[in-house]
């Protein structure tokens, strides 16, 4: 199932078809295509080239792994990521390597490059749905997280499914919706949009 | 003048191509391109569909709000993002809307929103530039900005340069460097890089 984004104005085919399923195929992503996922993330940018961000990654045939990860998220996101075949975390450094000074860019510089590897796996015919539904603490003590870094979210990862489960239906097939450019596009200060939405 | 990243394994041409030069052409970005790069944000993925981002734009044509905006930048990133023809800011709204809770995903949100916008500006031929080095209290007087509103970053974009200013050369023609996936895709804890890498 695919789901392109009813954009207003014309967008990258690549961008409108991003979408946050709930349900994927039950097909292993290859070695290959996942690490020209964690490359397009790694070129992202970042403050000062900082490269504040982590990824912890389990695949499903490695099911100790898999099953370690999962239950790290919150039980509403286990319920349908256990079907996806690729699960992630993300995580970032919120210090700078270089001084310990803190860096508020860290979770936005994650940001960066979790878009980056998303838009890679759609190009490869992926899709990934990022929760924001994790138990933050748990992983820092499964995964032994320095005290600077904070886990940030979930990615699931996968091939579309053919069908889609009947008790996602309604979630899966709800229209897309986000608000209107002028709403967060403003030049001459704040809630004044744009004069190009004019 | 383009600077492609050197891929260790292979990433989407407009990955790659992506880059944050500090010199540009001296070039207007038509209207409805810009609309385009806003239309991307708009589809980014965020917590709980909030949309936390903000943009505030400056085109070069506006003398004055372009002139506003470049003065919220610190002074060395506007030594050189003066010859951009578009400026923006970038801003996170911090708390939920609907309950008003912290959103600890804000900033992360809304670098999802700033890479779609960079991702669609690099396929139409356009670089940014994002930059940590803003004024952030003085943006927030100057814009008004709401008390959970915070400015995140700055975002210079604008068509590549035919030529280097002389005295940006070293920087521009800098190679490109990345950490290498080991030192950040882990799956048995942190620091042990996942076996796929191996």
């Amino acid at each position: 199932m695919e789901k392109p984004a009813p954009a207003d104005h014309p967008i990258q085919d690549l961008l409108a078809r991003r979408w946050s399923p709930r349900s994927f195929a039950d097909e292993a992503v290859p070695g290959k295509i996942l690490l020209s996922l964690f490359e397009a993330a790694r070129w992202a940018p970042s403050s000062f080239n900082e490269q504040p961000w982590f990824f912890l990654i389990a695949v499903k045939e490695d099911r100790e792994a898999f099953e370690r990860m999962l239950s790290c998220l919150v039980p509403g996101n286990q319920a349908w990521a256990k079907g996806a075949p690729v699960l992630m975390l993300t995580a970032a450094r919120l210090a700078f390597e270089r001084d310990a000074k803190p860096n508020r860019h860290a979770f936005h510089d994650v940001g960066l490059a979790a878009m980056s590897l998303v838009i890679e796996a759609t190009a490869r015919g992926l899709f990934a749905h990022q929760m924001a539904g994790i138990e933050a603490e748990k992983i820092r003590a499964s995964y032994g997280l320095p005290d600077d870094v904070d886990p940030a979210t979930a990615i699931a990862l996968g091939y579309p499914a053919d069908a889609i489960p009947e008790d996602m239906t309604e979630r899966e097939l709800a229209p897309r919706s986000r608000k209107a450019l002028e709403d967060f596009i403003f030049t001459e200060g704040w809630g004044k949009p744009a004069s190009l939405l004019r």
